[in-house]
Order: structure tokens, then sequence, then C-alpha cells
């Protein structure tokens, strides 16, 4: 995306999205839910998960459906996302989301899972509506494996210890399960064989596991200016990321015990002690090792793309990939 | 349901149902969210969505499709059902159902809310693999409608007063869609006509807003020790039931503004009025009134099965309109 023909491309194909989404919540009837969709919805996002699904449906030769069946299908994503994200808001009382109140702060409770609610079966319904049931079954795979994954994830945390296996594991299905689908679900709508579906789920997947994986990156080593977030809120909250998963596994035994000391302290501690630990990850090669992993997670999603044609769809899925390795927010 | 081989038959196909969930949910991986389902769904309850199903399907005429097939869609409906169940329970801030705790009192917020997603998304995907997009369409139409009318109620209760068709509305979206739904899921499955498919759904609306008013009724006039519930509960919240609007509307001047004083007061001093507030609406036929529509909307329903042969899941869906009117819990 450092190409500014790419980033107008994704520009105009989010704001193609946004419209899509526009004239699909006519059909809301209710005044409130429809307010509180449009709050929740149209908040400037890129569109990620949406984009996926019209480019694959690009690249697999577009098959016999039109394009606005393809963004009627895409959307479905977006939806599943943001009812994820104010679901998800609820169950950790966050109080603010892309510098505004959370769902739940400025709507209450009801309204917040209620539109979540909403959002999953329209979300289903349109992905039956493009794809029948196969489109269903992917959707409800996707959210089977968020769910699983919100659940596994509360157990890692309440044992206030990870593997990079669980790690791994969580973020597959919180992060890849969903674009995994996504990308899946373009090559279904084009008639793509099974093989090919594959091939698109197996980017998708891998483009989740590196977003996820640069996230962590960015707790520590980012701008927070840039991000919106304060530098080391992972360490805060206790959350064991892959760069200090790397380091608690290399690091020798004075250094690993001070690690472990610093994770059983208080949050206030912790928040105190974030600059110590960026440190003792990085001279433990924590940094390098996951920046190392999403190169080659997102190297290995492009290549599984090589089963399609050269396209210009190609270009920018590879672009996309490459933006994610390279963003700073 | 008084004619012993009718309840016979209800308990019998209750306990199908409940060993096909008890198979499907065999597809869940998680130890915890097994546990949260098992214990939000399995309570003993009677399963009346999921049998609307399998009888308007065998009253129908079954079509192609085989009796695994239509307790698979019919299970579809029970899971709506729970999710809304215990999503309210969430918004609701509940403690108690049916004598035990509420979900997210035993397993957490995140498991709660987690636990009704997964069933919506279940639900979403049984209908879309027994029926098509046809039948993911519907289930999406009831759950939009029940949506809907929780938005509707939270309007009317904060406003303080409400119009029987206000009540309608609401009943018909939080309880009728659903009964609605399930029964023209069956005529579906069973390949009926699209009159048919409207005559199964209208008996499944009048049985739900039937099934609401008689619960209007027994909230005034039930035995707390059958009901499980303390008498004037819904005065104590208040809720603007249907004996008490009637009321509200033929009440001579003094005794209207001295309900109405009732109704402003704090929940406390609501408590105290509930034998006043029982008389009052009984003097103005509140109650007489409320069991008549009930009545009318149970016959009206029943009428529109006309249209199917008289077999004898004719008589079993009478009989569970005779049953939701003479029913005391």
């Amino acid at each position: 995306m450092n190409n500014p023909p790419i980033m107008d491309y994704f520009r105009e194909a989010a704001a193609r999205i946004d419209q899509t989404m526009r004239r699909d919540l006519e059909v809301v009837g209710d005044p409130q839910l429809t307010e509180v969709l449009n709050y929740i919805i149209f908040n400037g996002g890129k569109r990620i998960r949406p984009q996926l699904t019209v480019l694959t449906w690009r690249l697999a030769g577009r098959g016999q459906a039109g394009d606005e069946q393809a963004l009627r299908l895409a959307m479905a994503f977006e939806y599943l996302h943001v009812a994820s994200l104010v679901h998800d808001d609820v169950i950790d009382h966050s109080v603010m989301r892309r510098g505004k109140a959370t769902a739940h702060v400025s709507w209450g409770l009801a309204a917040a899972i209620l539109a979540g609610d909403f959002l999953h079966s329209r979300a289903l319904t349109l992905a039956g509506r493009a794809a029948g049931r196969e489109g269903v079954e992917l959707l409800g795979r996707a959210i089977t494996a968020m769910v699983e994954a919100e659940f596994l994830q509360a157990r890692v945390a309440a044992a206030g210890k990870s593997s990079q296996a669980e790690y791994f594991q969580v973020a597959a299905g919180k992060t890849g399960a969903l674009l995994g689908a996504a990308c899946e679900a373009g090559i279904l709508l084009a008639g793509g064989s099974l093989s090919e579906r594959a091939a698109g789920r197996a980017y998708g997947e891998n483009l989740g596991l590196a977003f996820q994986i640069v996230d962590d990156l960015l707790d520590y080593l980012g701008d927070s200016a840039k991000t919106g977030k304060a530098v080391g809120n992972d360490l805060v909250e206790g959350k064991l990321t892959l760069p200090l998963l790397q380091a608690l596994e290399l690091a020798e035994v004075g250094d690993r015990a001070r690690l472990e000391v610093i994770l059983a302290a208080a949050p206030e501690a912790r928040q105190a002690c974030v600059g110590e630990v960026r440190e003792l990850i990085a001279r433990y090669g924590g940094f390098a090792a996951a920046r190392g992993k999403a190169e080659e997670l997102l190297e290995a999603g492009v290549l599984s793309l090589a089963v399609f044609p050269a396209v210009a769809e190609h270009e920018l899925l590879s672009g996309l990939a490459a933006y994610v390795l390279s963003r700073d927010k």
C-alpha cells in the first residue's frame, strides 16, 4: 500500500462497500436500531474483510455471479466483524473504540447486544441469499471458531500461562477464521474448486495471523500517537503475546524469573515495567522472531495464491499482505 | 393437553427433540462451551417451537424430507429461543430462570453472550442445511422481528404508556414471530404452497400472542406455587400488560387516575398495590377481555389450519391451542 494507486483502489473499494451496506440497512424498520447500526458500522474502517471477498471472487474468475451479488456476500463479513467487536466490548467492559464511546456506553447494554444479534442474523441471511447453504455453512464455521477461541483465550488467561501453540490457536480462531472465510467465500461464489477454496482460505488465515502478530508488535513498539493506544497495553492487561512468549522461552533463568514476577504483579505495577519488559523481549530476540513469523506467514499465504492466474487482483492481494507488515497503526 | 394420550405424545416428542439436540451439540469442540450449552438448553422445557415444526411438516404432507431432516430444522427454533432467553437475561440482569441461576450468573458474562451467539449461528446453519436459503430467510426474519420488538418495548417502557396496538406489536415480534416461523418452516420443508405457509404462520403467530396474553393473566391471577413467580410481578416491573391496558381504557375518571398514580410510583409502592390493581382490572373487565382476546386468537389460528387435511396432527395442534388457554403455569 506504499504504492499510491493501490491505496486509491482500496479507498474507493471501501467506499463502495459502505454504500452497499447503507442501502442494505434500509431493510431495518426500527428507527433506533438504525441509529445504533449506523453508529457502530460507519466509522471509517478499511473494510478489509469484504475487500477480500470481492478480490478473491475476481481472482477466481467471477463465475456466474454479478458484482452486486459479490458485494452483498462481502458485506456479510463486515457485519460479522462489527458484531463481534460490539459483543467483545460488552464482555470486556471497554468504554472506547476508535476514539469514540463503545456501543453499550452510548446506547445501553440492550441496544449493543441486540444490534450484534441482528448483524449476526443479517450476515447469515445475506450469505444464504448470495451463496446458498454452502455460504451459510462457511459463515457458521467462522462464528463457531471465533466463539471457541474466546473460550480458549479465557482459559489461557485464567491459567496465567500460555504456549505458543495456544497463542496461534487463539489467533487463528479470533482473527484467522473470519479472514479465511471471507477469502473462501469469494472463491465459492465464483464457482471455484475445493482446492481453490482451500488456497484462498489459507491466504486469508495467514493474513489474519500476521495481522495479529503485527498488532502485538505495535503494542510494544508502535507510536501511541498513531496507534491510538498506550504503549505496553497488552502487558498491563496481562496478555501473553507472541514477542513476550518468545522471550519467556529463550530467556536465561534470572531474566525469565524477573518476567514472571512482573506478570504475576498487579496491573499498575506492570504498567511501571513496560520499558524493562520491552528491553528483555528485545534482548532475547522476541520482536525479531515475531516479525519473522509474520513475514513467513504472509509469504506462505501469497504463495498459496499461485494456483490462480496472475491477474491484477493477485497484485492487490500481495499488496495487502505487504501493507499488513508495514502498517504503523 | 387434558387428554392423557396427547400429553404423552408431547412428552415423547420433546424427548426425541432433546435427543436430536444432544447429538447435534457433539460438533462443539470446546469443553466449556459444551457445558454452558448443556446448562442452558437441557432444563425440562416443553420444546413447543420445534414440536410445531415437526407437526406442521407432517400436517402439510411431509414432502420429500425425512423425519431426521424435520427434527434438525425443528431444533433450530429451540436454539433461537434459548439464545434469546440467555441474551434477555443478560440485558435484564435477571439472576434466576426456571429455578436455577441464569447463564451469566453461573458462567459469566462472556460465556452467556458467546453461547447465545453460537446458538444463533448454529440455528441459521441448520436451517440452511435442511431448507436452503428460504429456511435461512425465514429464521432471519424472525430474529429481526424479535430484535425490533425489543427496541419498541424499551421505547414504550421509557414513555411509561402504551396503546393496545403497541402491546400487540411487541408481543407479535417477541413471541409470535418465532412461533409463526416454526410453523411456516415445517410447511416449507414439506414443500407446501405459499398460501399453506401463510396459514401455518398465522396459526403460530396467533398461538404466540395468546400464549403471551395467558402469561399476563397468570401474572395477576395465577398460583405462584405453580407459576414459580410472585403474583403481580408485571405491575412491580411497570409492565403495561393487556388486562391493565384494557382497564385503563374503560375505567371511570377517578379509578383511572388512581391506576396512573400507582403506575407512576416506585416499584416497592406498586408492590403494595397489587391487590388493589387486580380488583380494579376485574371491575372493568380487563381479565375477561384479555381472556376473550386469547380465545379469539386461538380460534382464528386453528381455523386457518382448515386448508390442511383433517389428519391426526390437526388434532394435536388444536390440542396445543387448548393447552395454551388452560395452562396454569
